[in-house]
């Protein structure tokens, strides 16, 4: 057995593995939306929170923007962002998955300029959050869990059983 | 600029990045803990849903009985989890925080016994659920995210603000 060492650059995660996993958390959030009736996807939330479409195009916001940015170089600021100001905002549950699936699409296409020493290099992702490329791809990822989980207590409150965490197909 | 190959193995994250990526978020979910008032913290749920203490111990039962069964390969079956049938549950949210605190120590003290070329074989977590050693530990994790965004609604709900979500020191 080797002795283990804290530095030691082992392979934890593959490009390919990070990819896999964040399509199959983005599989599971597809689920979620799908979940919401029409009307509470707009309009229901709990405790002063976002509405779960608000939530969902922030997931957005950060993965197809944040995609140009990390292959580009080439960030806009939050503000800049195409919906932090409302506009663009989707109006149907299917414009919303229309959305949805152009970002699983465009995040495959963008996937495969990322150079595999990139995941170490250090970004200021959106001009302001500088972190390693790997911290800024699982920030977005547990971004979207985070939100998600929100997403699950509106569905429960509502009487809806959300589809199950553990499957990611 | 190297031409991609989906398959090469190259570092997205090394053991030593996970560790810290994992107690990072333990560190926000021990103030989301800290947040819950006394009483809420054992009695308080929206939906249905389990209370915050329920889900905290969740998580201490798949990261301590976890790291144990990563460092022996020998594996309790979920019923036989700590906690499962709610016995040796926390009496008060000091005892809690106390339990989470032994974890996190836990947590760095086994991590030392993981062999780097671990994170890739292949592990039947809990005698169930099979998958390689990487996916296991970030289950553990977005088990964690998930629950602990659920517990931002209960917080929110109780006119409570969070801890930040960025925030992982």
């Amino acid at each position: 057995m080797e002795t283990y060492n804290a530095t030691a650059p082992a392979t934890v995660l593959t490009p390919h593995a990070l990819l896999s996993h964040w399509q199959g958390h983005r599989n599971l959030t597809r689920r979620v939306i799908e979940a919401f009736p029409e009307k509470e996807l707009f309009q229901y939330s709990i405790g002063g929170m976002r509405t779960f479409v608000v939530l969902a195009m922030e997931m957005v916001d950060l993965a197809n923007p944040g995609m140009d940015g990390l292959t580009t170089g080439k960030w806009k600021s939050i503000a800049e962002l195409p919906h932090a100001n409302g506009e663009g905002m989707p109006a149907t549950k299917d414009e919303l998955l229309a959305i949805w699936d152009e970002t699983t699409e465009k995040i495959n296409r963008l996937w495969t300029q990322l150079r595999p020493e990139q995941f170490q290099e250090r970004v200021a992702a959106f001009a302001q959050y500088e972190a390693p490329v790997y911290n800024t791809i699982l920030y977005f990822i547990d971004n979207e869990i985070h939100h998600r989980g929100q997403g699950y207590v509106y569905l429960r409150s509502l009487g809806i059983e959300p589809p199950a965490f553990w499957n990611r197909d």
